[in-house]
């Protein structure tokens, strides 16, 4: 399935299975998890790039959610084993996006698809320009 | 302070304390966890109008989650008492939004803002017209 | 009902409603979520004896937890309003032990019973005696 | 290394990365997460012996957790790969217990210990004895 998102980034394939602690009493992923997934896909996006988020906050560069947003679809069920295409979907001067798309295992139905926005801050928690090494990181 | 969303019903005030197993590393509480509180404050806000979410299900209408946002402005801390304001901001025909406020004890500071769209469904997961005791509810 | 553990102090009550969240496919409350819920409970307590377990880290007393053991009975489903009680089980030289019991409202169902053990450490994370202090706060 | 626990069936190994959201205030994987993590590494041994934890229960067998526990020995951090090692520790009539340790990526430093009791119960909650399908699924 092409992407039903525009990415500015190449895109990494996360894949999860659903577990019994992530579902609720519908028998559905519950829908703050998918954060979570969110948050796991995306460290595993800048890991397949080379470094790893703890590395980008050792050199000084943290980044905190500014905005987190997600839109639930097709409802997801334990043991059901999905594929989370994730990307940077946008650059600002001192921010940026990053996408994601839920999808099942034959990637033929979209489940969900989310956004979180970051800051970039030193470690004063004052905000910086996005650095040329992050953004060369995942070109 | 006045409320800094527009909403279109009478408005919760839900009470909580930040615990240990909802922060993070950067000692903040973690982005996914707000729309656990969101959801624990949306169950209050119905519980103070008289009836309970688990009795809305019982009633046969369903109200899943379609879609979730919030915006981090103000990191909160462990032990932090906070206090969420709660209300519903748009009824659609068959859809409905709450909205959050996430303030600090002396409310006056912004923590957080936040959204849910829910559907309303039946038991067969069949959209419905919301139903007009589910409105009459919260006026 | 008379308490099913033996404490050392006195106890207090924690009172909680179960959420969506902390639910599962099964529609009941997660296992994992009986360990939230006995930190809530253990914060509770603190409080209620006149201190923050924030303060007590800043008085430079740390206390991780080194084991934590639960008991499941009888499940709790969402919306179902529960009581904590909360205690201290046993001192020893640089360790303690807080103890749980979820019972439900009108106290006749006990639905599981927990215990976490819990070293003093002070802010190097070296294992330190129990301070005086900590003990007379829970007289 | 050797294994810390009696195992009376084979092993697997789970390899899994510490998320943000999994981590606390002390920059540590919080200890109810640990609870999450053995169910995804029990899935995961059932799994790799040919089934899964949602086909158990489609044949009738659920397995609820009767007991948890749970041993903090080394700190896991933020971005850490672990391993868990895990397998059944003990079959009773109408019971079972997995086992689990969480191992550091090198396999030399044991985090944490961890066991689950679980009963065997039929589709209506009633227990049952443990089938003959079941055990022999882990020989």
């Amino acid at each position: 399935m092409a992407p039903k998102i525009e990415y500015v980034t190449g895109q990494s394939w996360y894949n999860h299975f659903v577990s019994y602690g992530e579902t609720d009493t519908m028998g559905v992923l519950y829908y703050a998890e998918y954060l979570h997934i969110y948050e796991r896909s995306r460290s595993f996006f800048i890991r397949e790039h080379g470094m790893s988020y703890a590395e980008v906050e050792q050199r000084g560069i943290i980044l905190p959610v500014r905005e987190a947003q997600s839109r639930y679809r097709v409802p997801v069920r334990f043991d059901d084993e999905i594929f989370i295409r994730v990307g940077i979907s946008e650059w600002k001067r001192a921010s940026m996006k990053f996408s994601y798309e839920v999808w099942n295992i034959e990637k033929s139905i979209l489940h969900a698809t989310g956004m979180t926005e970051h800051a970039a801050v030193n470690s004063q928690g004052k905000p910086v320009r996005i650095p040329e090494w992050l953004k060369e990181l995942f070109v």
